[in-house]
């Protein structure tokens, strides 16, 4: 009884590149719990959940249901879940006996972390997007370039910082992640985790995202070595901590 | 040995209304650690502050330093400290068998908690401070009303929002509190607070404004009955979980 989690693929084979379905990727495998990946291009994602039943999880700016990835389906109770928090969640309930990601109830304080490292990181936005195009396929680009484009209301081309404004705008990215960083500081230097030894959903989701840049920039990239390189290698050694939970099934 | 509280005084006798001096409050009767209060009128502070040499906490906007209560005084290490979180950290430091208030290593998981909380309720801003002047004695109230109204380019009176401007901001300062009362509501109704049955950073945080409003307003008045009825009492449990660590020393 082996769970299906519906992951985007991109131009690296069998790969996973989206921070979002990454969260549920490191939730299944620091759970222990087994799974196998189905591959949907954004374009396939809507009619794929429409047909299986899974929830939508947002609304479009005209107030129809928009349908994303991750989701999974769990054969051993024939329920359909989508939203990485809501399968984590899930997934805590259902199989109680596996490593928790949200140890000592924490679930509440972790659920602030991820809107507080939300709001940290948008400077990060402008230089991604437009490097994630390139490493999907053209059906999923062609999607995701024509609803970014609209979110804009320019070219991923023109989003894209440069010169000055880029130094200025990866700096400010930086710092934004020194907030983060000061939080880390705080587990006493106990473990690579915010809580120390243990990973939480809070290292998922900041792993979740160093992913995606990894993934979209390459490791012998220059953006990937500026991370690496930041806050006394606070990413590196997070990225080390999480390595044994990036198995892609 | 008993440590000494610097926090601002009222037209409440020997009451404290401060939110930043009352994080400092809760923690010490959290931890059960003994001490008295000094009460220090705000334009008071700067002149005592050097006097002692008590550290500043942040600048001011020319770029000059500023001094801010909490602050306490340890005689048993001949130490100062300013800032709430840095008087948290001490305390945790310095007396390890009294209770903690980042359980199980949560400190990095706290503070990005307050950063979180602190970003839902700035709409809560304009109701309060107009009327937390007049619950100063005049030095302070002089003093702080000069300094927020240079801060707003504006009065007080103008500052407080009024009519169906007034509705739809305390709307927008309940939706705030509505994200918190998300996070509070994923501790499995396992007690008050946000990890459940023991009171951690984030509940001392909470604590502090939530007293913040009690005090200013008064336990009769339409703006604290509003907050206790609620997202299902929600501040109404954490407060009654506090109860027992409200004395004022």
């Amino acid at each position: 009884m082996t769970i299906i989690l519906y992951d985007i693929p991109s131009t690296l084979p069998g790969d996973a590149l989206n921070p979002s379905t990454w969260k549920t990727r490191y939730t299944l495998n620091i759970k222990g719990i087994p799974y196998t990946t189905e591959w949907v291009e954004f374009p396939d994602i809507e009619p794929l959940a429409k047909k299986l039943g899974i929830s939508p999880t947002l609304k479009k700016p005209d107030g129809s249901p928009l349908y994303t990835l991750p989701a999974i389906y769990d054969p051993s109770t024939g329920t359909y879940v989508s939203e990485s928090l809501r399968i984590a969640e899930y997934l805590e309930k259902t199989y109680p006996d596996a490593p928790t990601i949200f140890p000592n109830n924490t679930a509440g304080l972790q659920m602030a972390f991820t809107d507080a490292f939300m709001s940290k990181i948008p400077k990060l936005l402008p230089f991604i997007l437009p490097a994630q195009v390139l490493r999907l396929n053209s059906p999923s680009a062609e999607y995701i370039r024509r609803s970014r484009e609209k979110d804009f209301g320019k070219t991923l081309e023109e989003v894209l910082p440069k010169g000055e404004e880029a130094v200025r705008q990866w700096a400010a990215y930086k710092d934004g992640l020194g907030t983060v960083d000061a939080w880390y500081s705080k587990n006493g230097g106990m473990g690579p985790f915010l809580l120390g030894e243990t990973p939480s959903w809070a290292d998922v989701v900041v792993g979740a995202f160093s992913m995606w840049c990894r993934k979209v920039w390459g490791e012998g990239s220059q953006e990937w070595k500026d991370i690496m390189s930041w806050h006394d290698g606070r990413w590196q050694t997070i990225m080390e901590g999480l390595k044994k939970y990036e198995t892609v099934n």
